[in-house]
């Protein structure tokens, strides 16, 4: 119980990977050795960590062999290359690139909702985290699912700026500042203007009109509460820095008291209700979720159009519980086993 | 037919009462003396109006027995007041305050969907406009529930600044600018801060947990399509100054192909289809809805998980479209007749 791991944080310097360290430094994580990886533009910067500074290694020139576990940050394009490699080597792999989400034989895992699925896993396993928008929902699903069952999830989910990384927080900030200085505003990382406007769509559009972004989100809900769930999701992309949220509806098999549904989420250990009916008694991104390690449920009323139907609202900080936090959790139960 | 007609704006300075007096300016209604009234405050302030300026006048002292039409873009307190002493003096009135959408007795109207109901209302006449997000999700159901039929409509409605008038729009641009300057975030129109930011709750909470912004859409939209329709409303305050923007979900009836929904969308006169399956084919508060007379409909899709059911996001200016230019409809089939 009390070894060591040694470890490595591949894309230490994306937003997810930075969280990654700010959680792991403050965890009780049994950590060895820290090795920190990103692409060769960030190979040797230097980044704080337990008030010491680490350099920034390369991950070309890394042997995956003198660590026990790597925590994924990257890209989809350079965890598809490198995790396979690091499982080669004996290493196992907590990735929350988005790469291995849809593939069956790798674990897709929310702490809260399925860690049994981690039981029993080889050295050189790999294992997904889902994208945040499947963590926040499932959490807050299951406890109700167990106690009622589902017949249907609809789902509006707001994808804040820090959803697209560094660059799209960045993309905001600056339009906000164009836009206050009555300059032009410039478009890249999203399709149009992101400040003070809403966009529809997140993602590209497939086939059947929906996006691949909600099409993944269904598949890893299902993945995590059950194949056959009839589940809609609508994403729109929203001028917020940091948070996600969702305004959700939820139509269980059996009748579910609101008082019964409130007591459910309450119980959950990383959930947090707020939802006092006072003036301002609701969470939102930047009061309740930015920074903060909890998902966070508001306006929990019954639906009166229709049967058995609660209407919620749902919100956490993408990027540190929506992955940074889940991670870590992984890690955890991998390295300690299931506890 | 040529008979001009005179008028009352009541309420010019508010940000619709602007609005009603732009879209007058550029229309053809046959116009003849205009008032321009106001409270106490803003009397005595010149206005611009088709490039002449007019004073306003204070609504205390003004006889409405010298016009014919008065458009009320007061709050709902002055027009509960005033509204009736206009009607009993002779002047049909048209109401964008809110005040007396779900009085029973006063005709609610779009002029897209329910303009028969104008018919032979005698002088001095009270109209009320819906609200903005009844205006524009009743323009694009309408002609949907009239090919296919509704079993259920939900919606996740994203209401703008300006939904909370001027100290809306100006609360959110200082928010925005303090954040920007690194400053203390004030919060006196909107319960926690909004720039950067989404707040789950529109108005006051009701004891059955929606908001009476949330009811009263639900109520409007049952007096504009029928009585007994299942409608859920979740109302969203986002960081947005102009422009109302929905996720809407339609169930339907019948059967309705998505190339028939599309064909029966892009035929309605206040509506436009951006929807080309491009990669930004899809509409936005600032990049299509602002400052324009039109409804506008994307990402229309069929929803996989569930039968007869369509998804479509909605926008529009919610003060130009969803209020003035229906206000100003309204008036032009009040003087014309029905046409």
């Amino acid at each position: 119980m009390t070894a060591t791991v040694d470890l490595a944080v591949v894309g230490c310097t994306s937003l997810v990977g930075e969280s990654i360290l700010e959680v792991l430094a403050a965890s009780t994580f049994p950590l060895g050795r820290l090795y920190l990886l990103d692409n060769e533009a960030a190979a040797g910067r230097k980044v704080e960590f337990r008030e010491r500074y680490l350099v920034v290694e390369s991950l070309a020139s890394f042997d995956f062999g003198k660590v026990r576990l790597a925590l994924f940050a990257t890209s989809g394009q350079l965890a598809a290359e490198w995790a396979p490699k690091a499982a080669a080597a004996g290493c196992s792999v907590v990735d929350s690139s988005g790469h291995f989400r849809q593939r069956e034989a790798v674990p897709l895992v929310v702490a809260e909702v399925n860690p049994e699925q981690l039981q029993r896993l080889p050295a050189g396993a790999i294992v997904a985290s889902p994208s945040p928008a499947a963590v926040v929902l499932t959490l807050a699903l299951k406890p109700l699912q167990q106690a009622a069952g589902i017949e249907r999830i609809d789902a509006t989910v707001c994808y804040p700026a820090s959803t697209a990384g560094r660059a799209g927080v960045e993309e905001l900030a600056s339009q906000a500042a164009q836009l206050l200085n009555a300059r032009e505003v410039k478009a890249r990382t999203f399709p149009k203007q992101l400040a003070f406007n809403l966009l529809p769509q997140v993602g590209n559009l497939l086939a059947d009109g929906s996006s691949d972004v909600e099409a993944d989100v269904v598949a890893e809900m299902r993945r995590l509460l059950g194949a056959e769930l009839a589940i809609g999701i609508s994403a729109i992309q929203v001028p917020v820095f940091y948070g996600l949220a969702a305004v959700v509806h939820l139509q269980t098999h059996e009748p579910l008291t609101l008082a019964d549904a409130r007591a459910l989420l309450a119980a959950e250990p990383g959930l947090e209700v707020v939802d006092d009916s006072a003036e301002s008694g609701f969470p939102t991104p930047v009061t309740e979720a930015a920074q903060q390690d909890k998902v966070f449920v508001g306006r929990l009323r019954e639906d009166g159009s229709r049967s058995r139907s609660l209407n919620f609202w749902i919100v956490a900080d993408n990027v540190r519980k929506g992955a940074a936090i889940n991670t870590i959790q992984l890690a955890e139960h991998l390295v300690r086993g299931n506890r």
